[in-house]
């Protein structure tokens, strides 16, 4: 491809910035650091945060996203609709969406996938997760090992409620007693939906190499393609003519019932 | 089952009281005919119609509902947002949704399955449907032959943009050249969904026996079963004690952020 | 359903009746203890092994059985392939089949996956297995809590090549690290197919309630239907008459490249 | 990639070497015409038939084959059982495989699939065929409008009988009557495989410029990745020691059981 794919990184932006143990972490933010890696991976990459206008996801920087990434955790109600109506409306027209971690319960996911917020087990005990390739041809683990190891992570376990998923790439291991499906695929119109579990603040996930990895794979795997346009079908003339067609009758009735 | 699977058959009732011609072919509404035929199946119905208040779906019948009928054509803007979302907590929950024809762009549909308006391309010209099994072993096709002919319906037709589909049981062919995925099956939350596609207003289709083989069979797979419960993650003692525990940081940050 | 579903559990019979450890657990064989629990449950059920005339798996019988239920571990290699050709025959026209722990190596179900026999991880250290539904609304899942705890059972781990499986009903976690898609749907023909994972000869699996509760639920919904038949295309008057149709090229080939 | 996918074209060669019509059509085989439009898509193309020695696909041109093409109608019996393994085993382990028309009952498509001969409707007709993009944002259908129409083709007609497809890109439309699932996506074991119904040997159906686009598109989708190689369970120290682990047992029995 000779244009390179153009990605947004969209972040909370809070457990950075109310908390100096997690700003040591990621001291240019989750965002920062993802955005960080995309970029050396050849991506035209921007930043956009919860705090700016419109969280930064204006229209006109919608229409420049190929594939939108999304970390949120403990803000989802402050998302405003009309923006989730707007991220929704790309995602069906075909622009790419990675969700990341606590991003499940977002208002764009939930929308997306038609659940509410009844999701899933989770334990905060900084226990070990491995995440096991269980869909080795899928082009989301092209390169990887078998398996991808942390050795501290908060726990998400099944029964994780989501619509069934188109693949699903991993399943994560946790310490405690655990499994969860931590990396699977939707399609939503034309646009492609990957959520990846990995990442909760406290700790330095995406500076792991592996889940770096997934991550630059998943956005070339995300991006959208030329694709058919959905026709509208011909009139023709009816082969059995109707007293009242829909068509008319809706025309007709919207005065009358609205 | 001892106890007889609990329908509530709603209808939006428009067409039938407005025009004399529909309603000639459905005398007592569609769902009066949907009604009667489920009855004679021997299940427990009722009806609703977008007349009544609260659509007749109060919170107390819908809790009294083990599968619910869904046709709607015109006036889906009119469902009042709060009794969508009561619907969609329902099947979320586990009840059985069966989403006939037009019932596709229906606010309870879009929101199950995270899409928009853009859906198929559709011609009303009264021609030949044939609605052909592709998977004979589905518990809704059992008992039919490997195809059912409807003389005179809408044509609806492919690029139809939904979900994948968890099953697709039916695939429609239409005398003017279109296909159509014509009966299909999603899992939300606990609730099985089934779109089944046939059942414009103009043609008596619910009449038709095949027609109501199927929606007899779908009700029978959509009901609810006992289902495992999800379960929270037990509080343990933390593998490795972090200074902020989510849990923690989310309980002192809704005044912060609020 | 008046009629009992008919069912015959096979099982290779050899550790049991080679080793005094393995016949102190199941003292009447790992067919008798399932056969045991299965009738219990009112099915009309039947052994057969691997020591019989045809592996006790006659036309006669197979004619006679809806379900079959498959235990083999060590000798997939003296299961003759044309009583495996008769099972797949079965399957394919609708019969029942549930393959229990190593026979995911069978001969049977590598032919109805297409695959060979690189398949998957495995450890034998007798350490703790969970089983967690993650589809909750699957009728195999009906009647049981969140998870299935075995004390002791040997390590299949991921990455466990199959095809993408129609529904995914268990995934295991294992002390050891592992994780695993543990009970699993397939479509043949018209036939069912169920692969769940627990049943190491060293412990006494099949007598924890409940596993037997899993196998009790795959039974009746692996039962065959009234299921539609495929007829062929009439034949038609041509639209375009053709030179040399294949049904007369091929009627007269077969005698010039046999 | 700077290296060029490696593609084999795998033709019966019966039908244009035997009748004047079809050579008329295709004067260099059908092979000769789909690797043409190959080439000149700037893959490296090679080509095989049923006449050369092991059919042209020896162990090494497999090996250095990334996707085999494979076209088939009147002489799947003619093909060796061993060669047939040896293209299972390599799609196994990674290498693509586009089957074309008629090569839905060939040995290889068979044995991927678990199925057998019951298939699905044909008739011979020239019949008008419109194949419908279902599937828009999947990379086979890049580039395409929303339906190919292909003026005379033979027709094929639900049921299929065939596992249920990892994707479904394509269903047909048939001036009568039927419909087919005519573009299925399979994985087996690392390999991708994808069915695709067109190509009748009596139409100059592979000079249709959509049906060359779309295996174009086949091709790169089929192209194998770097992918993760499953592990053995390492062998931890027991946590229950058991009597007769089976790894010791099976290997002391064979040669009691042989």
């Amino acid at each position: 491809m000779s244009q390179a794919v153009r990605v947004t990184v969209w972040n909370e932006n809070l457990h950075e910035t109310m908390f100096e143990e997690i700003r040591a972490i990621y001291p240019e933010g989750i965002h920062g650091c993802i955005a960080g890696f995309l970029k050396d991976a050849g991506y035209d990459v921007k930043t956009a945060t919860l705090q700016e206008a419109e969280h930064g996801l204006t229209q006109d920087v919608l229409e420049r996203t190929d594939v939108l990434i999304w970390w949120g955790h403990m803000a989802h109600h402050k998302v405003e609709d009309a923006v989730v109506d707007r991220v929704h409306q790309r995602v069906l027209e075909g622009m790419g969406l990675i969700v990341l971690h606590s991003g499940h319960a977002s208002k764009i996911m939930r929308k997306l996938c038609g659940t509410s917020s009844e999701l899933l087990r989770w334990r905060e005990a900084g226990e070990k997760e491995i995440l096991w390739v269980v869909d080795p041809a899928h082009p989301i683990a092209e390169g990887l090992k078998d398996r991808i190891e942390l050795s501290h992570e908060e726990m998400y376990g099944e029964t994780f409620i989501i619509p069934k998923p188109d693949d699903i790439v991993f399943i994560s291991w946790f310490e405690g007693g655990e499994v969860f499906r931590s990396g699977v695929t939707y399609t939503r119109g034309r646009g492609k939906v990957f959520y990846f579990r990995p990442g909760h603040e406290s700790f330095p996930t995406y500076f792991n190499k592996d889940v770096q990895h997934v991550i630059v794979n998943a956005v070339r795997w995300a991006a959208p393609r030329a694709m058919p346009q959905v026709t509208l079908g011909e009139i023709k003339e009816p082969i059995m003519p109707l007293a009242n067609p829909t068509h008319n009758v809706i025309a007709g009735l919207h005065e009358k019932i609205d």
